[in-house]
């Protein structure tokens, strides 16, 4: 039997499976619902076992045990460590679902046409995540698993992975692996597969300006003091030129833009402006001039303030000069961009631009760096090489707004890159309510495993 | 007897009287005090009635009641409006009173070595409006009143005076004066007395600025989209230049500088920088180049925010693009500004000047003329000769920061100038814990009242 054979053979158990697995609310932010995350980890171990993986393990955490299991079949084999998480988002707000989130449904959509698992942690990530589990299952039942293979699986991932990083440090010789592989992004779409090549990084701070000891009245004082909402403003303003090019000095020296032919692939994938813009019902899309959007959102860093406070907020009218304005400020960031190095960056330039009647507080509060998958391995190649096999269309390599900070710190401990091989779409409502996976999705995926498998072997050898 | 002497003779009998008038807590944001404040508004009239004047008198609105009473002596004399009120702010915060609010207690401070009255509304304003009942007292039983007096006392100033303009507009044959007096502003010292010339105006306004229907994540969205938070910022930041002045086109048409001889005056007056910057603790003085500190809170108009809110203000990070941002601004006019077309000139350039990107709402709240005193009148010239004679110093003609818009009103609609002779301090503790009111301070204004009738009279005859 051949691995495809198998798999169409056990499409349903698959699918009901992936229900059981779904049924069990494993929102990790939840205090209330740590046994259900525990019970989830138990499932996953399970689940591993019955595919016939060895060595199947929950390693405990200060939180939520992580899932470990490998299947050895040649020491000379490449080694593929797969990445995912057991662990999903709250399902708030409860009312704006259509089905309860954790009562798996199939619906058709628009997009779904075959249907889709509606619930939450449909896509995000246990439904991309057992992709691999039923892969490697349907590998190893035919006896044509070509590379060894290596489970981690943890229940972390949605509240920021505290202790995935220490277990990854003392564990390093466990995992040692050629390539990592994770589904947890999304597709262009069915005609225009893709594979993320990059992830932003993060800074995160908090600024505080302060001008007095107490709140002014402005009409005694309006006029002759630093009004620290204004200043504040203007010392936003002026992080961005005309161009909307970031003015704190330093802060592109580590952007590096992809290669050529990489960048034109991107260019020319569709995209559909106003699907985009539909969501959140933007007015109108801007950016750096020079660039399209998925270059702005993708290989161009970022200034955003996420928040801003102070003075008088309430209903009507207070003629107050308050003391303090805050904000809290993010930039994403890109390529070979250092989170800890941009932190500084920020920090004292934000310092030297303020005047001398305020004083100010730059409060950093978390960081990641961006990661960039090179496109010139047998990794990426092998990925590529499977995608057109299975979708019939080579990959865009896409280069995505978003962060998994994990994924450079993989690269710093293990030394290992990472392929983001993901199968859902953006459309799928990841956190957000009546999240749902498509049926085409999830075969597609358990499809492509096997075929990334081989050409990796074949590669690597 | 002379006017003084029958002052000196009631010395301690005024006193008295005052600190009646000050133990009835006539809040007039205070439902619940709605029995003391009309019970103020009769104790005002019986003391207009002892004092000796006619047709004492309680007009009903829809609020509080406005007293009113008047002196007729002589047809062909000048005619002067007494306006003050008899209403009270709040006491809160209670725990930070040394004394009960509405229990006087006379204290010695550093300010005031001859004692001064501790309680609400001591200076601010029963203290400074029990002034002009004493001095219009002393002249009539000293049958020495030489111009006509009519006072006019209400119970909602510090709710902002909403049944005033109407009352005016209904009795304007009965107000008909030639000149209206007011103490309910601050001398500079017992040295350095002045006379309040200019009050700010004002307009204060909402501002929002949507860029989407919904709240965006940063990753997705960041370097792609409009951050209202951020352009808010940059339009904040464009309402002014790097000197400080204000950008909006045609903002300082209406803008007249004093005269000379009165802006040198106030150039001259005693500065103490330190005593200035230190209730507020501000960390240090700036403003409008080219100007002193008197001269940016009293003859330049402002532009302040006075609250600034959007995204996420909570502990933490949250990695959103918010859909709107929002912020409160006020701007404090001078001389000829009129708050309706200053209104529009803002609302209209800051429309102007939002991107495409965003959708920009301005919501006026309320607003005011700013007022300023003629210095070439017999009406400044009687208080200055009368100042001159009972300090022994020429007043400063002080243009102030703040705004009591009912003095614009009165010029709209009475055609009257406004004469504001205070005697409190700035430092009397207004609208917070702790005010009072120097005993000093009461005598002599009450001694200055009767000073400026007599000087008053004799110009206009």
């Amino acid at each position: 039997m051949t691995t495809q054979q198998y798999i169409d053979q056990h499409r349903d158990r698959f699918l009901e499976e992936l229900k059981t697995l779904i049924r069990i609310p494993s929102i990790s932010t939840a205090r209330e619902h740590d046994k259900d995350t525990h019970h989830c980890a138990v499932q996953v171990q399970e689940y591993l076992v019955r595919a016939g993986l060895d060595r199947a393990e929950l390693y405990p955490t200060d939180g939520h045990p992580i899932v470990y299991a490998e299947k050895i079949v040649d020491e000379k084999a490449p080694t593929v460590l797969i990445y995912g998480h057991y662990d999903v988002q709250p399902a708030d707000p409860l009312d704006e679902w259509e089905t309860p989130p954790f009562e798996p449904t199939i619906k058709k959509t628009e997009n779904h046409p075959d249907g889709a698992i509606f619930a939450r942690g449909a896509t995000d990530d246990k439904g991309q995540m057992f992709i691999h589990l039923k892969a490697v299952e349907a590998m190893i039942q035919t006896d044509s698993l070509t590379c060894n293979v290596k489970f981690m699986i943890e229940g972390e991932e949605e509240i920021g992975s505290p202790n995935l990083v220490p277990f990854i440090k003392e564990h390093k010789e466990k995992l040692k692996s050629d390539v990592i592989l994770i589904s947890d992004t999304s597709l262009l779409s069915k005609k225009h597969p893709s594979v993320t090549v990059g992830l932003r990084g993060l800074t995160y701070l908090d600024v505080k300006v302060r001008s007095a000891r107490a709140d002014m009245h402005s009409g005694l004082f309006g006029g002759a003091v630093a009004n620290p909402i204004n200043v504040l403003c203007e010392m936003i303003a002026s992080l961005k030129d005309e161009n909307k090019h970031i003015t704190i000095p330093g802060f592109y020296d580590d952007v590096r833009f992809p290669s050529d032919r990489d960048r034109k692939l991107m260019q020319d994938a569709p995209f559909d402006a106003q699907e985009y813009m539909n969501s959140p019902g933007v007015f109108g899309l801007e950016g750096e001039k020079g660039y399209t959007t998925y270059e702005r959102t993708g290989i161009l860093p970022t200034l955003d303030v996420n928040g801003i406070w102070g003075g008088f907020t309430g209903e009507g009218s207070k003629t107050v000069i308050p003391a303090v304005a805050n904000a809290k400020i993010s930039m994403r960031l890109v390529s070979k961009q250092d989170h800890e190095k941009i932190t500084k960056l920020f920090s004292d330039h934000f310092k030297s631009i303020a005047p001398e009647s305020v004083k100010v507080e730059v409060i950093p509060h978390h960081g990641g760096n961006p990661y960039v998958t090179p496109t010139d391995t047998p990794e990426y190649k092998a990925a590529e090489e499977a995608i057109q096999q299975t979708f019939g269309e080579t990959p865009v390599p896409m280069y995505e707004g978003g962060s998994i900070p994990i994924v450079a710190q993989f690269k710093e401990v293990l030394e290992v890159e990472t392929i983001l091989m993901g199968f859902g779409f953006d459309t799928d409502g990841l956190h957000s309510p009546n999240e749902h996976f498509g049926l085409w999705n999830f075969y597609k995926g358990i499809e492509t495993v096997p075929a990334f498998f081989k050409a990796y072997a074949a590669r690597k050898s």
